[in-house]
């Protein structure tokens, strides 16, 4: 299996899951970047953002809603929360299956690039 | 106008406008935090993005799409970029109105939080 997202999705790490239904599963990522994070995928494999926001919209659209209810979950919605997609060698993303990250918990930096 | 975003949106700012449809409004921000960084946000008053999310996931999707869109046409989609939704007082986030920042054109940060 060369997707490490693809891995996640079909439980390589059954640890690192906090959510799954048929579209989507979330995950505590390895390296936690808030005192809430979690990442968010589409379960079945899609190359990269743009083609998920091009051809699944849908999706797209359910993965963020899934993020705001599990930021209602964790009680981080009255302090607030981060929602980031990033793609691209400029993000040093390394894992082109589209994921979302859902930041919270903490003050957070004004820097978004 | 109390809203900034619906102030935007109505053509109070026209200069900053780069886009505008019937339903989406994307603005240059005044403070630029990419050498390529955008704004956009749904043109009717959306109290904030957990509304946007919950009510209005097709407008959501909609908003995410036309960002991959204008990055592509920035040419700024073969090195990446970052789509950013603040919510929330940790975020700092002063303008409740749902925006999403479109962040590309530079080797961008690691740090999401």
């Amino acid at each position: 299996m060369d997707c490490v997202m693809c891995g996640l999705a079909n439980g390589v790490e059954p640890d690192a899951v906090y959510f799954a239904d048929d579209d989507i599963v979330a995950v505590t990522p390895l390296r936690k970047m808030s005192r809430v994070h979690y990442v968010l995928l589409p379960r079945e494999h899609i190359d990269d953002l743009p083609t998920l926001l091009r051809d699944h919209p849908k999706l797209a659209a359910k993965i963020m809603q899934r993020a705001a209810e599990i930021a209602t979950e964790r009680k981080i919605d009255a302090t607030g929360y981060r929602l980031v997609w990033n793609f691209g060698p400029d993000t040093k993303q390394r894992i082109p299956h589209p994921h979302l990250h859902l930041l919270g918990g903490q003050r957070m930096t004004d820097t978004l690039a």
